[in-house]
């Protein structure tokens, strides 16, 4: 069974469970009515469904190269590409003034897991662009604007991100890419950029590089960058590709997976480049690029558990092993309790994952639409757990996808590999969920967890509001909540910040694992009596919820039995 | 920093966690004096260190392949197998009267794991062959034992196993392979057999096949089934590998990792090959190879586990990033308390896993020495254990040192990645870690979970004696216990398997997690004041020990709201 994007999930989580209606009820999203929404989705997945999906192998087989210079992309990806240009995929929620849709971010989000689900390698070209329209959007001038946003929103050019240096990783302010001023205004960029995906194609008339590099007199570390455009071809009078930009792709990195997207080398020799925001201020046009990446991030992984998941119960619906365990049962595997058990982790994570990024997502679009503080608080707290959750799920469900296989988990023809080794890199890039977990603890919780408390309120009283009819789910929710909240209390008590990073991973892990018991909570008071969502929602409950136990005991645990242990009695 | 074989963790493990001592003081393992356990482990670590370990990436890069039907190994493979076989590295259990050293299984489980460490896909070879001689040892005739035993004790020869047919998985009785007898006392075997690890090599003189086949009249199912041994050359009047055999590698499978090992297609044409133990009786002769496999299996993954542990913490101690968070630091990413997580997460969890299969295989030698049916309920009862945590933690571990190299894990010419890829199979094979979980919860406890309750009086008892002088250890690890024989009993008390099988993973998870708890607690309390071994108890039994919780509700949750989920339900 090949993949099918669910539609009908999408829809469930934005009525039901996150809240879309309120988005909708703004005037900057009027257009977001139910039947838009419908329309969009479905024809989304249409082309998720039987364009992407077939490309998803020939990506892994025939990785992108390149042929003296020149890239050279896995065959069909050019016509996948057009699809999700020519169907305005890029940019359902860029700016109508340039072309794009005006849409929420819910409806991106929803979109941008679906074509994951469908092509990961290709999805990430996409994805690029997109953050590359939103810090235009916020920071470019009106010329810039005017001159590439139209064609970065029409699919026409590509956009990526160029941040790492081989000794400036998590660590971006010790990058030494330089930009001299040319005197006309514009810049000279000279210095090598790695890691950068997609920085090259075969299908787009141009590639527009955002960079970062540090103009004369910039600080040393991250306050004295400067973000720069620089495009592949620099645009003529007409804003037509022109002459030939001094850079290159010097080389391919290969990787464990997501052959095909081509990881690569950028090489700036006096590249020609122009100043996009304030000089010495480029990580804040930066942030906002990477902020939404982040939440895209988290969804690329929640798309692969999708995929995998769907993959796998194909293969547990089709294959015979043994006698059947249960009274009518299928035959096939799916009867086995373990299988099952995996099948049903699957599709519980996915859903708890899922509803977090759409929840995140809905807290942008109120942030947009309301400019209200208490919104963009609530984004920016959730924006890191909807990565590293996200992702770790893809990883998770795809791993599972792998066991129900048996031995042929491991083949790679049978493909279930392959969603492994294609989701591993989302726990990495866009800032490892080391990162993100610090940034939960750290930069999130400076508003003294006011949005982590308000949040918190609100898991309980919908717990509170749960436990006339669905006490045995109400009740565990609510304690874990409490629970959690010691745990916050703990963190925000902690006034060396390395007491909290000790725990930091294990606390965004334990945080993520209630927020799944509040959103699986809400999916089954959506339902008039107890059907499949009640049952999904009980089995999380009952089964998954109680890990934040351990986790946020791991998580409070504190730096100094951490530290205890030197490097060299790691060593001995 | 290559990998080094990590001797005196062996030789701590051995005699303060799991008392070796014990199985020296029997007559039966008399020879295996300290003096004469140091010089073997020091001996085959200066083997893993300095032949194979340089073996690993040449596996991966230059996979084993077929060319007209002749198998040609990786680079080097052929020395790397030479060093083996010369050190006696294949057989230091085998009975001596075959040329073997007779030594205790503990010895030969803490050098196979050091192999696996140090070149996983050709340790995968001598592992084979160990299972081949034992069930020999056991079930073979004596003329077939004096013609076979010494060639593969001495490495000349080598053998496989051969279970799986595409239809027969884990369900072993659906098997189609068939055997007739040829009148002469032979018997022709012909069927197809799939995943068959080291079908053949370009290194060894003969390879002897184990295969299970029907004979006629034989009832379906398992019960129905023989083994025989099928060489690739009939030996001839003196022993020496003669006319080839009707059998043949059809093909090898493209698989996720492990590149180096072949995994073959096996065809056998009437093949000759004669009976081992007795008609329709061959699934107990394969279950004397496959428990000790399945021990091996889970040493690979601890050992894989090392050595992805001393990759990640060589590039931590070398790799500058940021400013150091800590007064003294190192200046290098292992200052942060992320990264040190890790690391710690990394050393604790492969010391656990070490410790149980290492009482696991001095269960197994205790057994030999006594033939007690106590040290015999012992050893099968840790044996799904050691054989599904081993391998988790392999994974787990591997997974970890991807993530300790950020960007860098990603790429293959790191090897982090290829450790993941490679330890991928062992959760899988020789019974894959959902199959190990039902042996655990069905199997492993017909004795009314005897056994069981005994190993868990011996971890409250050791708590209690730990109580005086290391409290904050020994309380949680008694309390564990505790909530571990809750799970027990609720296990005992479910009449219906299905109930059990519902929760035997988290289950089985939940004992590991417990059992670590118990070893690490030893290893604190064999230091004379708090030290590097009683950090890392700590660590583990604060951080990570309280997962036993979240597993064990679920191991508990039983079947009823797993079921309740219809394969509908997951699809829709």
């Amino acid at each position: 069974m090949p993949y099918r994007a669910p539609v009908q999930d999408y829809q469930f989580i934005l009525d039901h469970v996150v809240g879309l209606s309120r988005v909708a009820a703004t005037d900057r999203f009027a257009e977001a009515t139910p039947d838009m929404t419908a329309a969009i989705l479905t024809e989304a997945g249409r082309m998720c469904d039987t364009v992407l999906a077939p490309l998803q192998r020939a990506g892994d087989l025939h990785p992108a190269r390149l042929e003296n210079g020149v890239l050279r992309s896995s065959p069909g990806f050019a016509e996948g590409y057009k699809a999700i240009a020519e169907g305005g995929w890029v940019s359902i929620a860029a700016d109508p003034e340039y072309g794009g849709m005006g849409l929420p971010m819910a409806l991106t989000a929803s979109v941008n897991e679906m074509m994951s689900a469908a092509c990961l390698s290709l999805q990430l070209h996409p994805l690029m662009t997109q953050g590359q329209i939103e810090a235009l959007e916020h920071h470019a001038s009106d010329e810039l604007k005017a001159l590439y946003l139209p064609k970065l929103v029409s699919g026409e050019w590509a956009g990526t991100m160029n941040l790492t240096e081989s000794q400036a990783g998590s660590d971006v302010g010790a990058l030494a890419t330089r930009a001299e001023p040319n005197g006309d205004g514009s810049h000279a960029i000279t210095g090598q950029k790695i890691y950068i995906s997609w920085g090259d194609n075969d299908f787009c008339e141009n590639v527009c590089h955002l960079v970062l590099a540090r103009l004369p007199g910039g600080a040393p570390g991250t306050k004295g960058i400067s973000l720069f455009l620089v495009p592949k071809f620099i645009p003529d009078e007409n804003g037509a590709p022109g002459r030939a930009n001094d850079l290159s792709v010097v080389s391919l990195e290969h990787k464990m997976g997501l052959h095909g997207s081509p990881t690569c080398v950028m090489q700036y020799d006096g590249a020609t480049g122009w100043l996009v925001g304030r000089e010495h201020d480029g990580m804040r046009a930066m942030f906002t690029m990477m902020n939404n990446a982040r939440l895209g991030v988290g969804g690329q992984g929640i798309g692969v558990a999708e995929a995998a998941f769907q993959h796998a119960l194909a293969y547990a619906q089709e294959r015979r092993q043994g006698r059947s365990p249960i009274e009518d049962g299928t035959g096939t595997i799916i009867d086995h309790a373990d299988i099952r058990r995996m099948l049903t982790v699957m599709k519980a994570e996915t859903f708890a994952a899922r509803a977090i990024a759409l929840d995140c997502a809905v807290a942008i679009d109120m942030e947009t639409a309301t400019e209200a503080p208490e919104w963009a608080a609530r984004a920016a707290l959730l924006t890191p757990i909807a990565k590293a959750f996200g992702t770790d799920t893809g990883i998770k469900v795809a791993d599972l996808g792998v066991q129900v296989h048996g031995g042929m988990g491991y083949i790679e023809e049978t493909g279930a590999a392959q969603y492994l080794r294609d989701v591993r890199v989302t726990a990495i890039y866009e800032g490892t969920n080391g990162i993100q977990a610090m940034d939960l603890v750290a930069r999130k919780l400076m508003d003294d967890g006011e949005a982590a408390h308000a949040l918190l309120d609100e898991i309980e009283a919908r717990a509170e509001a749960a436990r006339a009819r669905l006490p045995d789910l109400a009740e565990p929710v609510w304690q874990a909540s409490e629970t959690l909240r010691e745990a916050l209390d703990w963190m925000l008590a902690a006034t060396d910040p390395n007491q909290r990073f000790a725990g930091a991973t294990p606390f965004l892990a334990g945080f993520a694992r209630v927020l799944g018991g509040h959103y699986h909570l809400a999916a089954a008071m959506a339902e008039d009596s107890a059907g499949a969502r009640t049952h999904l929602a009980r089995f999380y409950i009952t089964r998954l919820l109680p890990e934040h136990q351990g986790l946020l005991a791991h998580a409070t645990s504190g730096a100094d039995g951490l530290y205890a242990l030197s490097p060299e009695d790691l060593s001995a």
